[in-house]
């Protein structure tokens, strides 16, 4: 398959499986995940309109848990919230708040094109990580021509966050935790006030508190722990 | 009315009308419109949940005019799109492409608490003006005795926008009118395409095309016209 349909051209009119599908792993191109109807857009349009898969895919752990697809938030919800958490990273441990913001804000960019895999899924994640770099090579191409300073700032704060490079990098990725575990208990929350049904199940999602490492985040992990145990003791009886 | 109630409080459990009935305009306070089961947690998470309301809340214009609730853009799918947007401000004129950024990421996060107020509703642009420099102020306080820098800067960029006070700020004022076209454009292609209902009526809003003064993001604008000619002269027989 070259290209993807022209119809639908605005919502994602190809799924994972079909990319999964399509040959075997090392054959898999962005230009192949790409609807025709974007790839023959100038850019930046071209750029822009892939990047509203952001918006339209919600993240599939929530899917997959049976959050409705009104509540489940998008891949971009995140990675707002996460750039906005950001701009609290610590002056005094010589974080760029800005830079941290600019990295949230590109760390999870390729699964507009990629989608947002999980470990559950058969694409292994060595190839997902290889899918995610020539997304982001491609992109920043794309991009170059223009303005090659905003090609190598999604590029470099892409390879940046991939190999927990800086300190700036390795800062997001806790925040990249820590918004999705403060996600999770939103959703809890929300099954404890009848707003999602309760066969949403996600307390194993929780397991990812004992991978946050920066002191700050782990102050605000303390923070969402207290209130768990407000809620979940109220909500006991 | 002190306060919002607890139950669903993942989800806005407040509409923009009970803002409105909330006794007179000049009452108005975020302290009345934010859930009391988030004003009694301490910042900085008091603040994260704050911002979960930037995701349940789809943009008003979309709603109105009949974009289903799954695929209506939230509040950060659109700022999310803008940030990455501005990472392409031209460094050429001296614009700094990481604030703009940032106050592409803090321009419209009032509306988390103040709601997307539209010209239809009765809140006049003053005090929704009003609403939204209180509450980010609120906001900014909450931080400031965690993090005097992330307050200030959040309020700042937040009142360069407000005021068109810097190049960053302008520049970010058209990226806010593009986006707001390339999604009207995208919901309509949707409609072409069968995706979204033939009712969903959006070409006057189209006429915010005419607002936009950046050369570059003219240029945008002039490609995302000629993909305009295109489709709808492909889909005019």
């Amino acid at each position: 398959m070259v290209g993807n349909s022209d119809t639908a051209d605005g919502i994602r009119d190809f799924t994972i499986t079909e990319n999964i599908k399509d040959g075997d792993d090392s054959k898999w191109k962005p230009t192949t995940a790409i609807p025709d109807s974007i790839l023959r857009l100038p850019a930046p349009l071209s750029f822009f309109r892939i990047l509203r898969f952001l918006k339209t895919q919600k993240r599939t752990g929530w899917l997959d848990r049976g959050v409705s697809a009104t509540t489940a938030e998008s891949i971009s919800d995140h990675m707002y919230r996460m750039a906005v958490m950001a701009m609290l990273a610590p002056a005094e441990e010589n974080l760029d708040s800005r830079k941290c913001a600019i990295i949230a804000l590109v760390h999870d960019l390729a699964e507009a094109v990629v989608g947002d895999l999980t470990p559950d899924d058969p694409v292994g994640p060595d190839e997902k990580h290889r899918r995610e770099r020539i997304t982001m090579e491609y992109l920043a191409d794309q991009i170059r021509p223009l303005n090659s300073a905003a090609a190598d700032e999604l590029y470099t704060c892409y390879m940046e966050y991939e190999n927990s490079a800086t300190p700036e990098a390795r800062f997001v990725k806790d925040l990249d935790k820590f918004e999705f575990l403060l996600q999770t208990t939103e959703y809890q929350f929300d099954v404890l006030n009848g707003v999602e049904d309760k066969s949403v199940e996600l307390s194993d999602f929780m397991a990812a508190r004992s991978k946050i490492k920066h002191p700050l985040v782990k102050q605000w992990l303390s923070q969402l722990e207290d209130e768990r145990k407000v809620m979940f003791t109220a909500n006991s009886t």
